[in-house]
């Protein structure tokens, strides 16, 4: 079998540790299988290279950035490859050139777009656990690259797809992905199983599991994702197409905090005037969420909808200098709101999961300020201080409960 | 007029350095110049990664030491392309890899074999100050390897031979070469010029200025090479094949107290003996320096000659291992001696030199053990403790002095 296993830069912090990964990986390669290792920078490398720049040039550019930023890894897989020969086993550590992972040019959020498998292949072949940097690429003009925070498990799973790995293991700090967060509903069960598109439902909703793109790339070429615990044994969440048994109408509740709510009253309502409003937004790339617009009366109407938390002051920025152009007579915001999900992908087939969904609200006294529906996914919005019991409300009545 | 300039670790240790490094190539810039920067690992940073590499696997493999290390310099040009940015200039970060420095595989050691010119050139031709990482390379595997200690100066020149660049300033904390150590012979004179040849045998004494390989790089391909101050802009020494005028017959004294002489008494006197002993010296990657045989007596002659005081211990073992084997009754060995030598491209042509010095020896009662002679070079072995007068004495006999 051929595994590709992705430690994250906590994982090789320190020597310790460092061998913890190795014998890790070791465990898999004594078993006849073929490993690939794909590693961040050590603990806080990334972070202080970066503070090392903003003290020679708070506005270096960023190929310089990413030239710097790229050494962190390098670091990591070469430290690694040593305590693996240490341990009596062959490995080598690999960079972006020495792959050869091709990205486009867009320096800090670069995208991979090829990654050629003979060097990984050859030394495979040699009988080497083969450790590779993740994060990091290279573009057409030979400059290195990075992927964006998060980078690499879009490589590991990049690099699974092109060499046609049996399974990906993106290890964290947590055993895998869990009905809701078990800090706040105790009883949450770890999910054995979930499909890409929950997965990218639960990662879009705060439960930063895995990283968005590396979820959509695992998707597009069929890669097995598996996450699991850097800390322990235990088997994890496997993600792949949904091929489980529907049982399970719901897989999980998750909260989101970054949000608030705003509301334009009086709008005309005429064709278009919609479109001025969020067309205006996108522009300055504030993201919209949830949307509510109010059955037009006495010829106006008014339109509620959610952006992220971060986004509200230039939000409102943009309102105040575009209220007549907007024709609102004013505008409101709540900033105390929090989106609450559930997940499933049985969710459309079964009819009544949204009814007993405001059922379990309803009876706690949990107040609906917004309903938003996707194909595997309701959301409403509520007051942020409701979230906690909410969710054990909702996790309930869904019988997401441990066995 | 195409300049390469070389900046050591020291150089670009923190913040305030790396801009004054930058300033510094700015200014060429600016009168038109193409500029090449070639840097090492800043400060102590090399030392820190061989360490962390110890922590991990003291009997790491050589190819991944080297893929640790080379991290160290893209730290430095990266920064200092951001630091030339912020000055308003237009520049740009290269390693080996962009550059694509071919070297053997020999990691640690590697050799230099061929530097493509086309990305340097061409970021010349866009304006650019270019910045290439020293010390490090890439062999045909497209692994990484590091040139050994000093690698940048070899680096500088290669560069410039590669570009045929006008010259190749090496920066240093001192102002260049000095007829004598300015801290033994304090009137001791810096010279505007010295020939390659004698370059070499500064280095060879111990005058660490340059790293050897440079020079002989530099001798090979005809490249200028300036021998100058980081620290401030006095003219330095210009090393360049011997065209100045014949008016100074000696250069430079220098010491060498790394150094030890042994004897092998009563050995017969018969063709071959000595070649089974320096043979088997060699062998042992032992290298023999002054020679000096007693004239044969009674069937037998006895041996003396120098070594490395730190290749005194093993010299010695294979000596008493080969007592019988070389013939000898006994040995005798001499820990406290120096080497103490004059210098000068003109010393051949001139006869009465070596008189000169022996005199001035004579003099103070500095007694000679020994004597070698090169093409440019007299050296004297002495008593260790005699070192800093001879070396005045002889200074003030060729009249080194400061005008």
């Amino acid at each position: 079998m051929l595994i590709v296993k992705k430690f994250g830069g906590s994982s090789v912090a320190d020597k310790e540790r460092i061998y913890n990964v190795a014998r890790r990986c070791i465990e898999d390669y004594q078993k006849g299988h073929e490993v690939v290792v794909v590693l961040s920078a050590m603990g806080k490398t990334t972070d202080g290279l970066l503070a090392k720049a903003a003290e020679i040039n708070p506005n270096a550019s960023k190929r310089e950035l990413d030239m710097l930023l790229v050494t962190g890894e390098q670091v990591s897989v070469a430290l690694m490859a040593m305590a693996m020969q240490a341990l009596g086993v062959s490995a080598i550590s690999l960079n972006a050139h020495q792959v050869m992972m091709h990205t486009n040019s867009a320096y800090g959020v670069a995208k991979l777009q090829r990654i050629d498998t003979q060097r990984i292949r050859n030394e495979l072949d040699a009988g080497k656990i083969v450790v590779v940097t993740g994060f990091q690429g290279v573009n057409r003009k030979d400059d290195m690259t990075t992927l964006g925070r998060g980078g690499s498990d879009t490589t590991a799973v990049a690099i699974a797809a092109a060499l046609h790995a049996d399974k990906c293991e993106i290890f964290t700090d947590v055993d895998g992905v869990y009905t809701a967060d078990p800090r706040i509903v105790p009883n949450a069960r770890k999910l054995p199983e979930v499909t890409y598109s929950e997965m990218l439902e639960f990662a879009t909703l705060g439960a930063k599991v895995l990283h968005n793109r590396s979820v959509e790339l695992a998707k597009k070429y069929g890669v097995e994702l598996i996450v699991r615990s850097s800390l322990n044994h235990e088997e994890g969440t496997v993600v792949r197409e949904g091929t489980k048994m529907e049982k399970m109408l719901v897989s999980g509740v998750a909260a989101d905090e970054n949000t608030a709510r705003i509301s334009l009253i009086g709008m005309k309502d005429e064709p278009g005037i919609a479109f001025k409003l969020f067309n205006t937004l996108a522009m300055h790339n504030i993201n919209i969420d949830i949307i509510l617009q109010s059955v037009g009366r006495d010829g106006t109407k008014d339109i509620s909808f959610t952006v992220a938390r971060t986004d509200l002051k230039d939000s409102i920025a943009l309102i105040e200098e575009n209220l007549n152009n907007f024709t609102a007579t004013r505008y409101e915001y709540e900033e105390d709101v929090a989106k609450l999900s559930i997940i499933g992908a049985g969710m459309t087939s079964n009819p009544g999961v949204a009814a007993r969904m405001f059922e379990a609200l309803s009876n706690i006294g949990v107040n609906i300020k917004m309903i938003s529906t996707s194909e595997i996914r309701i959301t409403v919005l509520i007051d942020r201080a409701d979230v906690t019991r909410a969710m054990r409300a909702v996790h309930d009545a869904f019988e997401m409960v441990s066995a």
